[in-house]
């Protein structure tokens, strides 16, 4: 940690500082600048608040050399990990994981119809929402346990593990007893209480990043689940808020090199909601091949224009059977394999 | 609902959409342009999923004409509405109120002294956060219970209701119990199962903006809250996030006017997670309230620099005292008296 | 074009405003809402300006049906353009252009080195940077008209044509005269002058998208040239700014086939700016081949360390030849040859 | 400076890194941490290509200490900088200067109504764009020289000095002879060309902050006309581009203590751009004069609704007149006087 104070600092202060440093264990290294001093502080510092340093009126900043999150951090941890779902593995370098089906279970009829096609395309886990997070209070809110109860269904009927977002604390038992990989949706990275419950289980979580969240604040969102005891976490991306309005959110697939270099834990890209247009998702889902993602998880519906919730960004089954056959050659070509 | 056409739509696919609202009681009206076709659709449309029309490959794109909530419309709601907390009432044209304490309640010690300070500079609702949510798992998480129990206590020694900020659904009733405002945080804003939850009491709510939402969804959420039967609703913006980290927020203070053209809900502007620098906070703090806020709330610390969260955007109590006298003049000029 | 009144509009301020169309020759359609009066004026609005319309008080909000650009829109222009660059054709649906070099010409033999290595590795335009739009005023500006000639040169050597950046109106000849493809950088992009002047020339340009501009923006800079006689314009997206600092920018590359969508141009991606990392350039480079991008603009230099600039993002030879590799391949999948 | 090795960097590839700056005379300072070494060098560093370290494997990333501009610094120059513009001085801390005009000139009679409401309503500056940096280009792209004159002739019948945009070096003569204030707009903030050439007159600058650029960028462009031998910068904010599309622009007035903190330069606040909406302008205005700005500039028109640019933003000269009213006793509470 780098504390840089203002001109003119009195030598007292800076040693008041420093003293604080040393009372906690750590070790102090003054660089005597021209125009600024500063102070290096050496140690596990990643439990101090920089916060209260920035608060004295002689600090000008403070910075961070150390990324604060640790159990997530590759440099503690430098090989892959990898997350088993069911019999699947996911983060292994030569594989690459589909995650397909529906944004919202409506019924068993959609979900058989969209499951057996995802499923012959050659996806290997499937997808559906049961309790939604809908911007409006008026939109469908999701048939809850009983799109729970169909989808466990549907996965056992078509052999794959399922997935599905939890958003509430009330319903983790529901989910720890029926869901084979737990969402934690985008709107609830930060939501601490619901983060900490799941660190309390050994169930695999698909974490997703915040529309609005560095990549920092992912990666401590992670933390706080490793931290509480559960080590099966798999990141996914989904793009963030800027001010294009075009698409529905900005996806800058070098997050993908970027995350594997800071950390060990599996990443998985959605193009769906990144893009909240069918007709970008495959190029998309081809571009975050082509990065190197460990898996992609897609929306499809049998009939989008009767879809219940985002429709907009749905594939029909036919249009993810044709991305699926380019998807494989591409992971190919980087030494994957959609298994 | 304005729904555009791609050119060179067949007549037929205009034609079944223009059923499919017909057949919802809705009003269609055709637009024949030179290159586009574009369908008008009147009547009450905020029950229509907007994403499944754009699914459609021969519709361009969907526009709202109306705002997508109701309860919270200033149109159909044109009286500003007035919240009661306490012996206090938020909203009132010719009022303001100013909201002070410490981020953290840490201590007795601490909070009766910063409690004492803000009450005689004027402050007539007491701050303090006993959960926290805070980014890293390794940071102070607050008090919990005991910093409910210790907030309200130094509440009723210096006759100012109290508010905090609820995290999550189990501990509802003990915040319904004893705090007499509940904060929704930044993070919070779209935790859907909370809004409904606290839409099922009649407690006065102070609804944060989240950092990265649009005024509509903003409102959106204040909608949960008021559709589950709860119309005491407050609004509180704290800055947005931008590319600029020169400050920690950035906070747009024409969202004052906006809102109360938007909505008859009352607004108050919190100056310190805006700019997280308590340097800046009093220029933010009086320009908010010359925008026309309707109150404020301000993170005030006995010894910032010993914070246990926040120190660094924290105002000494003799600086929160200087704001103070700036302010009530302010507030007169544009026709408000600090309560 | 339409027009949303405010609630309770009178009658005869939606005649007034009827009226103003009518007598530009546009038809208007009135359509009566619940709550809100609508019209929709059919013709051609591109040159009407909505502004002055929101400015009356009875208006709430105006949206345009048809995108603002003409002669840049695929609606008025189905068929790709192809834009000639020396022998070269960039756009043709089944060829892939790759354009390398150093981000400065610093020297003969810097430019020479680089040249003969990417040549050999696939490259066919070669890039760098005479004139150098630096933030800081205190960073190397560039070898000025000497880079240009040596660049020159150097094309000539390697049977390469060049690119290089154009920042002000008063090097336009020497460009016109020695450069084969002439860049409009991203700080450039809303340089309306210097947009009119390279349209009155019959060069191919180059046509960086503002890292802080929307897709309509850059549409609209493009109709810039296109509307002075210059049909040459080829699209170059290098990442937008965010709030996310760990990479240089945020690259969205869902932007390839939206833009194709809207428009008839080319469009070519620069991984180089956008992520700022060398580490990162690989990644992205092969994603944006599987997007489906005309071609990529790569920074190489043959000793990052002493560049003097942009060193960071670029790759070394080595790393460029093996991106190379994989990038063929990809491209082959999606059916498209290196050229 | 600050650099950050990765974890296990070999001795003598730090030993040539601390090499390369002490033959520069710069001294390096080692701090040996327990995961990462860290050097500090001390010295001026502001012409040092932090990008070339970063391309160094074995670098993690480089942190400025100081600010990377030195003219605009208030730390080497702690008093105000007072800029006179006629008779005007600019950045006073007891003055506060109104601009006030329409957004384009677009005859003599509209120029002749809104400059007489204004001077009568207290404004001292007389505003009106004569070259127009329009999105598309098929608005009203400005008067030219016919613009300048009748502004000139309107500036001296007011006895105002007069402000207006330069958009292009040609046109710097004219400027020169006929401005009292030229103004380079948000698009040209970084036209670093036209940055030097006002750099090298003596004409006081009205400096824009683009609407995507950071507040060090900003100064960094100051800086370059600073740099050329021109100290005559006054700032010139309108808001920035974000997420939120409420409004045109999202305007942090923070901005103004935290410039006041880094530079001299005086700061004046553009509200009209920034909200684009005119019945937010007065709210902004008044937060403004609140937060501190040495400075307004507000676009007025007689007849909005006929504007030929930027009709929605205009105040009429009634709505300007009441917020002068306001604008002035806030300002005496502030200890500022309008001038």
């Amino acid at each position: 940690m780098i504390i840089t104070f203002k001109k003119d600092v009195p030598a007292i202060e800076v040693e008041k500082i420093k003293k604080s440093f040393s009372e906690k264990g750590l070790t102090v290294n003054l660089i005597q600048g021209t125009d600024f001093n500063v102070i290096g502080i050496v140690g596990d510092t990643s439990k101090i608040d920089t916060s209260s340093y920035e608060a004295n009126p002689y600090v000008d900043h403070v910075t961070r050399v150390a990324a604060p999150y640790k159990l997530a951090n590759r440099i503690y941890h430098p090989e892959d990990s990898i997350i088993k779902v069911g019999n699947l593995q996911i983060g292994a370098r030569d594989e690459l994981i589909i995650i397909a089906g529906p944004c919202s279970v409506e019924s068993r009829e959609q979900l058989w119809e969209i499951g057996s096609g995802v499923k012959n395309a050659g996806a290997s886990v499937l997808r559906g929402g049961a309790y939604k997070p809908r911007t409006s209070p008026y939109a469908f809110q999701g048939l809850q346990t009983e799109g729970i109860l169909l989808l466990k269904e549907a996965g056992a009927q078509f052999k794959m593990p399922i997935v599905s977002e939890l958003m509430s604390l009330d319903k983790l038992d529901e989910f720890v007893e029926h869901v084979d990989l737990i969402q934690i949706g985008a709107r609830n990275m930060q939501n601490y209480e619901l983060l900490k419950a799941v660190g309390n289980t050994k169930k695999p979580i698909l974490l997703k990043r915040g529309f609005s969240n560095t990549i920092e604040e992912w990666l401590l969102s992670a933390e706080y689940i490793l931290n509480n005891g559960n080590p099966n976490v798999i990141l996914c991306e989904r793009g963030i808020r800027t001010f294009e309005s075009a698409t529905r959110s900005t996806l800058d697939l070098s997050v993908i090199p970027l995350v594997k270099k800071k950390s060990h834990l599996p990443i998985i890209i959605d193009p769906s909601h990144a893009s909240g247009n069918w007709e970008l998702v495959e190029s998309v889902s081809l571009a975050a091949i082509a990065a190197g993602a460990d898996g992609l998880m897609i929306e499809v519906h049998n009939h989008p224009e009767a879809a219940l919730s985002d429709g907009a960004q749905s594939l029909k089954i036919n249009n993810f059977e044709r991305l699926m056959g380019k998807g494989k050659k591409i992971a190919e070509i980087i030494g994957r394999k959609v298994v």
